[in-house]
Protein backbone atom coordinates (compact mmCIF):
# COMPACT_ATOMS: atom_id res chain seq x y z
CA UNK A 1 0.00 0.00 0.00
CA UNK A 2 1.09 3.68 -0.82
CA UNK A 3 2.33 5.59 2.25
CA UNK A 4 4.25 8.37 -0.42
CA UNK A 5 2.38 10.42 -3.50
CA UNK A 6 3.98 13.34 -5.62
CA UNK A 7 2.48 15.91 -7.50
CA UNK A 8 4.40 18.88 -9.05
CA UNK A 9 2.80 22.52 -9.08
CA UNK A 10 4.06 25.38 -10.95
CA UNK A 11 4.15 28.69 -9.08
CA UNK A 12 1.95 31.00 -10.36
CA UNK A 13 2.02 34.73 -10.47
CA UNK A 14 -1.22 35.37 -8.25
CA UNK A 15 0.98 32.67 -5.60
CA UNK A 16 3.49 35.73 -5.12
CA UNK A 17 3.66 38.13 -3.20
CA UNK A 18 5.73 41.84 -3.47
CA UNK A 19 8.53 40.23 -1.95
CA UNK A 20 8.61 38.13 -5.28
CA UNK A 21 8.14 34.82 -3.71
CA UNK A 22 5.13 32.36 -2.83
CA UNK A 23 3.10 33.81 0.23
CA UNK A 24 3.69 31.71 2.93
CA UNK A 25 0.45 30.12 3.49
CA UNK A 26 0.01 29.29 -0.05
CA UNK A 27 2.54 26.40 0.86
CA UNK A 28 -0.79 24.82 3.06
CA UNK A 29 -3.02 25.08 -0.07
CA UNK A 30 -0.18 22.83 -1.97
CA UNK A 31 0.33 20.95 1.12
CA UNK A 32 -4.19 19.75 0.60
CA UNK A 33 -3.66 19.67 -3.14
CA UNK A 34 -1.18 16.65 -2.40
CA UNK A 35 -2.98 15.09 0.22
CA UNK A 36 -6.21 15.07 -1.83
CA UNK A 37 -4.78 13.73 -4.88
CA UNK A 38 -3.32 10.84 -2.55
CA UNK A 39 -6.91 9.98 -1.78
CA UNK A 40 -8.11 10.41 -5.77
CA UNK A 41 -5.26 8.40 -6.42
CA UNK A 42 -6.44 5.40 -3.90
CA UNK A 43 -10.04 5.61 -5.34
CA UNK A 44 -10.86 7.02 -1.78
CA UNK A 45 -13.48 10.12 -2.08
CA UNK A 46 -12.24 13.47 0.60
CA UNK A 47 -16.02 13.07 1.77
CA UNK A 48 -17.73 9.62 2.68
CA UNK A 49 -21.52 9.89 2.84
CA UNK A 50 -22.92 7.44 4.72
CA UNK A 51 -26.33 5.17 4.94
CA UNK A 52 -27.40 6.65 8.20
CA UNK A 53 -28.05 10.31 6.64
CA UNK A 54 -24.05 11.82 8.15
CA UNK A 55 -21.25 11.82 6.07
CA UNK A 56 -17.11 11.43 6.84
CA UNK A 57 -14.63 14.22 6.44
CA UNK A 58 -11.00 15.41 7.42
CA UNK A 59 -11.39 18.77 9.14
CA UNK A 60 -7.23 19.61 10.24
CA UNK A 61 -6.30 20.06 13.45
CA UNK A 62 -3.38 20.76 13.11
CA UNK A 63 -0.38 22.50 10.50
CA UNK A 64 2.59 23.69 10.27
CA UNK A 65 5.54 24.87 7.99
CA UNK A 66 9.36 25.33 7.81
CA UNK A 67 10.16 27.73 5.13
CA UNK A 68 14.11 27.21 3.98
CA UNK A 69 14.39 28.61 0.23
CA UNK A 70 12.03 30.99 -1.17
CA UNK A 71 10.28 29.64 -4.26
CA UNK A 72 9.55 32.15 -6.95
CA UNK A 73 6.90 32.57 -10.11
CA UNK A 74 6.89 29.65 -12.34
CA UNK A 75 9.62 27.59 -10.27
CA UNK A 76 8.15 24.28 -10.76
CA UNK A 77 8.35 22.22 -7.31
CA UNK A 78 7.86 18.51 -6.18
CA UNK A 79 5.40 18.45 -2.82
CA UNK A 80 5.83 14.72 -1.99
CA UNK A 81 3.39 14.07 0.86
CA UNK A 82 4.43 11.03 3.46
CA UNK A 83 2.31 9.37 5.90
CA UNK A 84 4.11 10.42 9.25
CA UNK A 85 1.48 8.94 11.78
CA UNK A 86 -1.66 6.88 11.92
CA UNK A 87 -3.41 6.28 15.42
CA UNK A 88 -7.56 5.40 15.59
CA UNK A 89 -8.93 8.38 14.68
CA UNK A 90 -5.87 10.73 13.51
CA UNK A 91 -3.54 10.92 10.47
CA UNK A 92 -0.22 13.00 10.41
CA UNK A 93 1.33 13.38 6.84
CA UNK A 94 4.72 15.10 6.31
CA UNK A 95 5.41 17.22 3.24
CA UNK A 96 8.71 17.62 1.33
CA UNK A 97 9.26 20.98 -1.06
CA UNK A 98 11.35 20.54 -3.55
CA UNK A 99 12.12 22.68 -6.50
CA UNK A 100 12.95 20.64 -9.47
CA UNK A 101 16.70 20.09 -10.25
CA UNK A 102 17.72 21.49 -6.60
CA UNK A 103 18.58 18.90 -4.07
CA UNK A 104 17.58 20.63 -0.40
CA UNK A 105 14.15 20.95 0.28
CA UNK A 106 12.56 24.60 -0.22
CA UNK A 107 10.13 24.09 2.65
CA UNK A 108 8.72 21.05 4.82
CA UNK A 109 5.65 20.96 6.45
CA UNK A 110 2.62 18.44 8.01
CA UNK A 111 -0.85 18.31 8.28
CA UNK A 112 -2.42 16.08 10.86
CA UNK A 113 -6.48 15.45 9.87
CA UNK A 114 -8.83 13.59 12.15
CA UNK A 115 -12.29 11.46 10.93
CA UNK A 116 -15.12 13.01 11.92
CA UNK A 117 -19.05 12.25 11.34
CA UNK A 118 -20.80 15.48 10.07
CA UNK A 119 -24.25 14.60 11.35
CA UNK A 120 -26.86 17.73 11.03
CA UNK A 121 -24.18 20.47 12.57
CA UNK A 122 -22.64 18.06 15.06
CA UNK A 123 -19.26 16.76 14.19
CA UNK A 124 -17.87 14.23 16.34
CA UNK A 125 -14.28 12.68 15.62
CA UNK A 126 -14.56 9.18 14.84
CA UNK A 127 -12.81 5.68 13.70
CA UNK A 128 -11.09 5.83 10.23
CA UNK A 129 -13.11 3.78 7.71
CA UNK A 130 -11.63 0.41 6.99
CA UNK A 131 -11.20 1.52 3.25
CA UNK A 132 -8.97 4.36 4.60
CA UNK A 133 -7.48 2.35 7.36
CA UNK A 134 -6.50 -0.27 4.82
CA UNK A 135 -5.28 1.57 1.74
CA UNK A 136 -3.43 4.22 3.91
CA UNK A 137 -0.23 2.71 5.46
CA UNK A 138 2.21 4.51 7.79
CA UNK A 139 5.67 5.21 5.85
CA UNK A 140 9.03 3.08 6.59
CA UNK B 1 -34.19 53.36 1.29
CA UNK B 2 -30.27 53.09 0.43
CA UNK B 3 -28.94 52.68 -2.99
CA UNK B 4 -25.56 53.05 -1.67
CA UNK B 5 -22.95 51.61 0.60
CA UNK B 6 -19.21 52.17 1.15
CA UNK B 7 -16.85 49.72 3.08
CA UNK B 8 -12.95 50.80 3.86
CA UNK B 9 -10.18 48.10 3.04
CA UNK B 10 -6.36 48.30 3.79
CA UNK B 11 -4.67 46.56 1.09
CA UNK B 12 -2.60 43.63 2.59
CA UNK B 13 0.15 41.44 1.82
CA UNK B 14 -0.89 38.68 1.02
CA UNK B 15 -3.49 40.23 -1.93
CA UNK B 16 -0.16 42.14 -3.39
CA UNK B 17 1.57 39.67 -6.53
CA UNK B 18 5.43 39.93 -7.59
CA UNK B 19 4.88 43.47 -9.39
CA UNK B 20 4.41 45.07 -5.61
CA UNK B 21 0.49 45.85 -5.88
CA UNK B 22 -2.89 44.09 -5.26
CA UNK B 23 -3.67 40.96 -7.74
CA UNK B 24 -6.50 42.04 -9.88
CA UNK B 25 -8.51 39.11 -8.59
CA UNK B 26 -8.62 40.33 -5.60
CA UNK B 27 -10.83 43.80 -6.79
CA UNK B 28 -13.75 41.51 -7.11
CA UNK B 29 -13.08 39.78 -3.83
CA UNK B 30 -13.65 43.52 -2.27
CA UNK B 31 -16.85 43.84 -4.00
CA UNK B 32 -18.25 41.13 -2.79
CA UNK B 33 -17.64 42.03 0.29
CA UNK B 34 -19.17 45.41 -0.22
CA UNK B 35 -21.96 43.10 -1.55
CA UNK B 36 -22.37 41.58 1.78
CA UNK B 37 -21.64 44.56 4.09
CA UNK B 38 -24.92 46.52 2.54
CA UNK B 39 -27.05 42.98 2.55
CA UNK B 40 -26.17 43.30 6.67
CA UNK B 41 -26.38 46.84 6.88
CA UNK B 42 -30.06 46.67 5.55
CA UNK B 43 -30.85 43.26 7.91
CA UNK B 44 -30.98 41.01 4.93
CA UNK B 45 -29.40 37.77 5.54
CA UNK B 46 -27.63 36.62 2.44
CA UNK B 47 -28.83 32.68 2.09
CA UNK B 48 -32.42 32.51 3.58
CA UNK B 49 -33.54 29.12 4.25
CA UNK B 50 -37.68 28.61 3.07
CA UNK B 51 -39.94 27.08 4.93
CA UNK B 52 -40.73 24.26 2.33
CA UNK B 53 -36.52 23.17 2.48
CA UNK B 54 -35.45 25.00 0.15
CA UNK B 55 -33.24 28.02 0.23
CA UNK B 56 -32.76 31.72 -1.96
CA UNK B 57 -29.06 32.71 -2.64
CA UNK B 58 -27.84 34.94 -4.96
CA UNK B 59 -25.09 33.14 -7.49
CA UNK B 60 -23.15 36.24 -10.17
CA UNK B 61 -23.58 35.73 -13.41
CA UNK B 62 -20.74 38.69 -14.37
CA UNK B 63 -18.10 40.39 -12.97
CA UNK B 64 -16.30 43.16 -14.53
CA UNK B 65 -13.54 45.51 -13.53
CA UNK B 66 -11.47 47.96 -15.57
CA UNK B 67 -8.56 48.87 -13.89
CA UNK B 68 -6.90 52.54 -13.60
CA UNK B 69 -4.53 53.08 -11.11
CA UNK B 70 -2.38 50.24 -8.98
CA UNK B 71 -3.13 49.93 -5.13
CA UNK B 72 -0.79 48.70 -3.28
CA UNK B 73 0.33 47.55 0.10
CA UNK B 74 -1.44 49.16 3.22
CA UNK B 75 -3.34 51.74 0.68
CA UNK B 76 -6.63 52.02 2.44
CA UNK B 77 -9.25 52.48 -0.18
CA UNK B 78 -13.08 53.05 -0.22
CA UNK B 79 -15.20 50.54 -2.32
CA UNK B 80 -18.84 52.17 -2.84
CA UNK B 81 -21.59 50.11 -3.94
CA UNK B 82 -24.37 51.80 -6.19
CA UNK B 83 -26.97 49.47 -6.74
CA UNK B 84 -27.76 50.33 -10.91
CA UNK B 85 -30.26 48.61 -12.17
CA UNK B 86 -32.98 45.81 -10.89
CA UNK B 87 -34.97 43.76 -12.66
CA UNK B 88 -37.68 41.04 -11.36
CA UNK B 89 -34.88 38.15 -10.63
CA UNK B 90 -31.55 40.01 -11.09
CA UNK B 91 -29.43 43.00 -9.25
CA UNK B 92 -26.51 44.83 -10.92
CA UNK B 93 -24.28 46.57 -8.34
CA UNK B 94 -21.65 48.90 -9.49
CA UNK B 95 -18.41 49.68 -7.76
CA UNK B 96 -16.13 52.24 -7.26
CA UNK B 97 -12.69 52.04 -5.89
CA UNK B 98 -11.01 55.13 -4.10
CA UNK B 99 -7.88 55.26 -2.72
CA UNK B 100 -8.41 57.20 0.30
CA UNK B 101 -7.14 61.54 -0.61
CA UNK B 102 -7.37 60.28 -3.73
CA UNK B 103 -10.53 61.74 -6.42
CA UNK B 104 -9.82 59.55 -8.84
CA UNK B 105 -11.18 56.36 -8.95
CA UNK B 106 -8.79 53.43 -9.14
CA UNK B 107 -10.91 51.07 -10.45
CA UNK B 108 -14.69 50.57 -11.44
CA UNK B 109 -16.29 46.99 -11.57
CA UNK B 110 -20.06 45.34 -11.53
CA UNK B 111 -21.16 42.22 -10.29
CA UNK B 112 -24.99 40.93 -11.59
CA UNK B 113 -26.34 38.38 -8.90
CA UNK B 114 -29.56 36.93 -9.86
CA UNK B 115 -31.96 35.71 -7.38
CA UNK B 116 -31.99 31.67 -7.38
CA UNK B 117 -33.87 28.74 -5.22
CA UNK B 118 -31.77 25.96 -4.27
CA UNK B 119 -33.65 22.86 -3.87
CA UNK B 120 -31.55 19.09 -3.30
CA UNK B 121 -28.66 20.53 -6.02
CA UNK B 122 -31.34 21.84 -8.32
CA UNK B 123 -30.85 25.68 -8.90
CA UNK B 124 -33.53 28.01 -10.58
CA UNK B 125 -33.52 31.99 -11.00
CA UNK B 126 -36.67 33.12 -9.14
CA UNK B 127 -38.66 36.12 -8.08
CA UNK B 128 -36.97 38.61 -5.80
CA UNK B 129 -38.35 37.95 -2.16
CA UNK B 130 -40.28 41.29 -1.22
CA UNK B 131 -38.00 42.05 1.85
CA UNK B 132 -35.18 42.19 -0.35
CA UNK B 133 -37.16 44.56 -3.55
CA UNK B 134 -38.64 46.68 -0.61
CA UNK B 135 -35.29 47.06 0.72
CA UNK B 136 -32.81 47.61 -2.54
CA UNK B 137 -33.40 50.61 -4.27
CA UNK B 138 -32.13 51.70 -7.72
CA UNK B 139 -29.45 54.50 -7.45
CA UNK B 140 -31.06 58.12 -8.94
CA UNK C 1 1.77 31.51 -35.10
CA UNK C 2 -0.53 30.65 -32.74
CA UNK C 3 -3.65 31.96 -31.59
CA UNK C 4 -5.22 29.79 -28.78
CA UNK C 5 -4.03 27.62 -25.89
CA UNK C 6 -5.50 25.69 -23.86
CA UNK C 7 -4.76 24.71 -20.29
CA UNK C 8 -6.17 21.87 -18.08
CA UNK C 9 -6.83 22.53 -14.31
CA UNK C 10 -8.80 20.37 -11.43
CA UNK C 11 -10.29 22.70 -8.93
CA UNK C 12 -9.23 22.58 -6.03
CA UNK C 13 -10.77 22.60 -2.32
CA UNK C 14 -9.47 25.92 -1.54
CA UNK C 15 -10.87 27.18 -4.41
CA UNK C 16 -14.55 26.58 -3.50
CA UNK C 17 -16.79 28.71 -1.27
CA UNK C 18 -19.62 27.44 0.97
CA UNK C 19 -21.96 27.38 -1.83
CA UNK C 20 -19.95 24.80 -2.91
CA UNK C 21 -18.80 25.79 -5.97
CA UNK C 22 -15.46 27.72 -7.22
CA UNK C 23 -15.55 31.05 -5.90
CA UNK C 24 -16.17 33.41 -8.97
CA UNK C 25 -12.82 34.93 -8.83
CA UNK C 26 -10.70 32.28 -8.71
CA UNK C 27 -12.04 31.73 -12.84
CA UNK C 28 -9.82 35.19 -13.25
CA UNK C 29 -6.73 33.59 -11.26
CA UNK C 30 -7.59 30.32 -14.28
CA UNK C 31 -7.28 33.26 -17.33
CA UNK C 32 -3.64 34.61 -15.98
CA UNK C 33 -2.44 31.09 -15.79
CA UNK C 34 -3.92 30.73 -19.28
CA UNK C 35 -2.17 33.47 -20.68
CA UNK C 36 1.08 33.24 -18.47
CA UNK C 37 1.48 29.60 -19.79
CA UNK C 38 0.72 30.40 -23.24
CA UNK C 39 3.75 33.33 -23.36
CA UNK C 40 5.81 30.11 -21.97
CA UNK C 41 4.85 28.38 -25.08
CA UNK C 42 5.43 31.16 -27.37
CA UNK C 43 8.93 31.22 -25.18
CA UNK C 44 8.05 34.66 -24.11
CA UNK C 45 9.13 36.11 -21.01
CA UNK C 46 6.23 37.88 -18.75
CA UNK C 47 8.73 40.22 -17.85
CA UNK C 48 11.50 41.73 -20.37
CA UNK C 49 14.55 43.32 -18.35
CA UNK C 50 15.65 45.91 -21.25
CA UNK C 51 19.50 46.95 -21.60
CA UNK C 52 18.43 50.39 -20.66
CA UNK C 53 17.31 49.62 -16.97
CA UNK C 54 13.75 50.04 -17.59
CA UNK C 55 11.55 46.60 -17.65
CA UNK C 56 8.19 45.68 -19.91
CA UNK C 57 5.05 43.98 -18.54
CA UNK C 58 1.60 43.73 -18.98
CA UNK C 59 -1.00 45.32 -16.71
CA UNK C 60 -4.64 44.22 -16.87
CA UNK C 61 -7.01 47.30 -17.66
CA UNK C 62 -10.22 45.30 -18.21
CA UNK C 63 -11.45 42.17 -16.62
CA UNK C 64 -14.40 40.21 -17.28
CA UNK C 65 -16.38 37.12 -17.05
CA UNK C 66 -19.79 35.50 -17.48
CA UNK C 67 -20.26 32.84 -15.29
CA UNK C 68 -22.98 30.06 -17.02
CA UNK C 69 -22.64 26.64 -14.79
CA UNK C 70 -20.62 26.17 -11.29
CA UNK C 71 -17.53 24.44 -11.07
CA UNK C 72 -17.02 21.76 -7.98
CA UNK C 73 -14.47 20.48 -6.50
CA UNK C 74 -12.43 18.13 -8.15
CA UNK C 75 -13.82 18.85 -11.81
CA UNK C 76 -11.49 19.13 -14.71
CA UNK C 77 -12.35 21.87 -16.60
CA UNK C 78 -10.32 23.12 -19.91
CA UNK C 79 -9.34 26.85 -20.54
CA UNK C 80 -9.13 27.83 -24.17
CA UNK C 81 -7.18 31.33 -24.14
CA UNK C 82 -8.08 33.42 -27.75
CA UNK C 83 -6.50 36.37 -28.68
CA UNK C 84 -9.07 38.32 -29.78
CA UNK C 85 -8.16 41.98 -30.48
CA UNK C 86 -4.19 43.19 -31.24
CA UNK C 87 -3.81 46.83 -31.46
CA UNK C 88 0.16 48.80 -30.95
CA UNK C 89 0.10 48.63 -27.36
CA UNK C 90 -2.81 46.21 -26.28
CA UNK C 91 -4.06 42.84 -26.21
CA UNK C 92 -7.48 41.20 -25.39
CA UNK C 93 -7.84 37.36 -24.62
CA UNK C 94 -10.83 35.73 -24.31
CA UNK C 95 -11.15 32.67 -22.40
CA UNK C 96 -13.87 30.03 -23.04
CA UNK C 97 -13.92 27.64 -19.81
CA UNK C 98 -15.80 24.25 -20.87
CA UNK C 99 -15.64 21.32 -17.98
CA UNK C 100 -14.55 17.89 -19.47
CA UNK C 101 -17.25 15.94 -20.73
CA UNK C 102 -19.37 18.39 -21.41
CA UNK C 103 -20.38 20.54 -24.24
CA UNK C 104 -21.55 24.03 -22.98
CA UNK C 105 -19.37 26.87 -21.36
CA UNK C 106 -19.01 26.66 -18.13
CA UNK C 107 -17.89 30.18 -17.90
CA UNK C 108 -16.67 33.08 -20.46
CA UNK C 109 -14.45 35.67 -19.89
CA UNK C 110 -11.82 38.28 -21.38
CA UNK C 111 -8.51 40.28 -20.12
CA UNK C 112 -7.17 42.94 -22.12
CA UNK C 113 -3.47 43.69 -20.77
CA UNK C 114 -1.35 47.05 -21.53
CA UNK C 115 2.50 46.98 -22.78
CA UNK C 116 3.95 49.00 -20.48
CA UNK C 117 7.60 50.36 -19.92
CA UNK C 118 8.48 50.36 -16.09
CA UNK C 119 11.34 52.46 -15.00
CA UNK C 120 11.63 53.85 -11.44
CA UNK C 121 8.43 53.91 -10.25
CA UNK C 122 7.06 55.46 -13.31
CA UNK C 123 4.40 52.98 -15.64
CA UNK C 124 3.68 54.50 -19.16
CA UNK C 125 2.02 52.61 -21.94
CA UNK C 126 4.24 51.56 -24.85
CA UNK C 127 4.64 49.65 -28.25
CA UNK C 128 4.55 46.00 -28.19
CA UNK C 129 7.86 44.76 -28.64
CA UNK C 130 8.72 42.98 -32.11
CA UNK C 131 9.00 39.99 -30.52
CA UNK C 132 5.39 39.76 -29.12
CA UNK C 133 4.04 41.51 -32.05
CA UNK C 134 5.62 38.14 -34.32
CA UNK C 135 4.48 35.48 -32.08
CA UNK C 136 1.10 36.48 -31.13
CA UNK C 137 -1.73 36.95 -33.71
CA UNK C 138 -5.41 37.52 -33.68
CA UNK C 139 -7.67 34.43 -34.06
CA UNK C 140 -9.38 33.91 -37.35
CA UNK D 1 6.06 48.90 25.00
CA UNK D 2 3.17 47.28 23.63
CA UNK D 3 3.98 43.19 23.26
CA UNK D 4 0.53 42.05 22.32
CA UNK D 5 -1.92 43.62 19.84
CA UNK D 6 -5.32 42.68 18.93
CA UNK D 7 -7.13 43.16 15.71
CA UNK D 8 -10.77 41.96 14.60
CA UNK D 9 -12.14 40.08 11.40
CA UNK D 10 -14.97 39.21 9.74
CA UNK D 11 -14.80 36.06 8.02
CA UNK D 12 -15.74 37.17 4.13
CA UNK D 13 -17.70 34.57 2.00
CA UNK D 14 -13.98 34.35 -0.32
CA UNK D 15 -12.43 33.06 2.55
CA UNK D 16 -14.99 29.95 3.15
CA UNK D 17 -14.42 26.74 1.57
CA UNK D 18 -17.26 24.03 0.48
CA UNK D 19 -16.98 22.61 4.11
CA UNK D 20 -18.93 25.71 4.97
CA UNK D 21 -16.31 27.13 6.84
CA UNK D 22 -12.74 29.49 7.43
CA UNK D 23 -10.34 27.78 4.76
CA UNK D 24 -7.12 26.55 7.50
CA UNK D 25 -4.56 28.26 5.25
CA UNK D 26 -6.67 31.33 5.71
CA UNK D 27 -5.92 31.46 9.63
CA UNK D 28 -2.24 32.26 8.36
CA UNK D 29 -3.33 35.21 6.35
CA UNK D 30 -5.00 36.69 9.72
CA UNK D 31 -1.58 36.18 11.64
CA UNK D 32 0.25 37.84 9.10
CA UNK D 33 -2.33 40.80 9.12
CA UNK D 34 -2.05 41.26 12.83
CA UNK D 35 1.75 41.53 12.92
CA UNK D 36 1.72 43.98 10.27
CA UNK D 37 -0.86 45.90 12.20
CA UNK D 38 1.17 45.59 15.40
CA UNK D 39 4.48 46.96 13.33
CA UNK D 40 1.89 50.15 12.20
CA UNK D 41 1.04 50.96 15.64
CA UNK D 42 4.42 51.02 16.96
CA UNK D 43 5.37 53.27 14.00
CA UNK D 44 7.92 50.98 12.36
CA UNK D 45 7.45 49.72 8.42
CA UNK D 46 7.55 46.60 7.02
CA UNK D 47 10.11 46.83 4.27
CA UNK D 48 12.89 49.60 5.66
CA UNK D 49 15.23 50.95 2.72
CA UNK D 50 18.77 51.72 4.33
CA UNK D 51 21.37 54.16 3.45
CA UNK D 52 23.44 51.65 1.64
CA UNK D 53 20.64 50.88 -1.04
CA UNK D 54 20.16 47.53 0.61
CA UNK D 55 16.72 46.72 2.56
CA UNK D 56 15.68 44.99 5.75
CA UNK D 57 12.41 42.63 5.76
CA UNK D 58 10.99 39.96 7.76
CA UNK D 59 10.84 36.57 6.02
CA UNK D 60 8.59 33.53 7.73
CA UNK D 61 10.82 30.62 8.81
CA UNK D 62 8.63 28.75 10.87
CA UNK D 63 4.53 29.06 10.69
CA UNK D 64 2.09 26.20 12.79
CA UNK D 65 -1.59 26.92 13.78
CA UNK D 66 -3.80 24.39 16.13
CA UNK D 67 -7.72 24.59 15.00
CA UNK D 68 -10.02 24.07 17.99
CA UNK D 69 -13.11 25.36 16.36
CA UNK D 70 -14.31 26.41 13.06
CA UNK D 71 -14.77 30.04 12.65
CA UNK D 72 -17.89 30.42 9.69
CA UNK D 73 -18.63 32.91 7.41
CA UNK D 74 -19.97 36.31 9.00
CA UNK D 75 -18.10 35.29 12.30
CA UNK D 76 -16.30 38.46 14.45
CA UNK D 77 -13.30 36.72 15.60
CA UNK D 78 -10.36 38.51 17.58
CA UNK D 79 -7.09 37.71 17.05
CA UNK D 80 -4.40 38.54 18.96
CA UNK D 81 -0.57 38.50 19.02
CA UNK D 82 1.63 38.20 22.02
CA UNK D 83 5.59 38.64 21.04
CA UNK D 84 6.81 35.47 22.54
CA UNK D 85 10.57 34.98 21.81
CA UNK D 86 12.73 37.63 20.43
CA UNK D 87 16.76 36.74 19.97
CA UNK D 88 19.93 38.81 18.42
CA UNK D 89 18.44 37.95 14.36
CA UNK D 90 14.40 36.66 15.43
CA UNK D 91 11.26 37.04 16.49
CA UNK D 92 8.32 34.55 17.46
CA UNK D 93 4.28 35.86 17.86
CA UNK D 94 2.04 33.90 19.09
CA UNK D 95 -1.75 34.23 18.22
CA UNK D 96 -4.87 33.38 20.07
CA UNK D 97 -8.26 33.28 17.64
CA UNK D 98 -11.47 33.83 19.79
CA UNK D 99 -14.75 34.57 18.16
CA UNK D 100 -16.62 37.19 19.30
CA UNK D 101 -18.29 36.33 22.91
CA UNK D 102 -16.91 33.11 23.17
CA UNK D 103 -14.50 32.48 25.86
CA UNK D 104 -12.56 29.40 24.37
CA UNK D 105 -10.16 29.70 21.63
CA UNK D 106 -11.05 28.94 17.76
CA UNK D 107 -7.33 27.91 16.82
CA UNK D 108 -3.71 29.22 18.32
CA UNK D 109 -1.01 29.98 15.90
CA UNK D 110 2.47 30.99 15.61
CA UNK D 111 4.71 32.58 12.81
CA UNK D 112 8.62 32.96 13.06
CA UNK D 113 10.22 35.58 11.06
CA UNK D 114 13.78 36.55 10.94
CA UNK D 115 15.29 39.73 10.29
CA UNK D 116 17.07 39.72 7.15
CA UNK D 117 18.56 42.29 4.58
CA UNK D 118 18.13 42.25 1.19
CA UNK D 119 21.05 43.41 -1.35
CA UNK D 120 20.63 42.71 -4.81
CA UNK D 121 19.08 39.32 -4.47
CA UNK D 122 21.14 38.09 -1.97
CA UNK D 123 19.26 37.96 1.27
CA UNK D 124 21.12 37.38 4.53
CA UNK D 125 19.82 37.40 8.41
CA UNK D 126 20.68 40.29 10.25
CA UNK D 127 20.67 42.13 13.29
CA UNK D 128 17.30 43.14 14.77
CA UNK D 129 17.03 47.00 14.25
CA UNK D 130 17.51 49.48 17.08
CA UNK D 131 14.13 50.43 16.69
CA UNK D 132 12.64 46.88 16.73
CA UNK D 133 14.31 45.70 19.46
CA UNK D 134 13.37 48.97 21.49
CA UNK D 135 9.48 48.75 20.61
CA UNK D 136 8.97 44.79 20.27
CA UNK D 137 9.33 43.54 23.83
CA UNK D 138 8.76 39.82 24.87
CA UNK D 139 5.12 39.37 26.77
CA UNK D 140 5.47 38.73 30.34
Amino acid sequence: MPSTHTITRRVEFSETDLAGIMHFSNFFRYMESAEHDFYRRLGLKLVTECADGSSIGWPRVSATCDYKRPLKFQDEVDVTLKVAKKTEKAITYEFSFTKKGEADEAAHGALTVVCCSFRGGRVQATLIPKEFDEKIEIAV
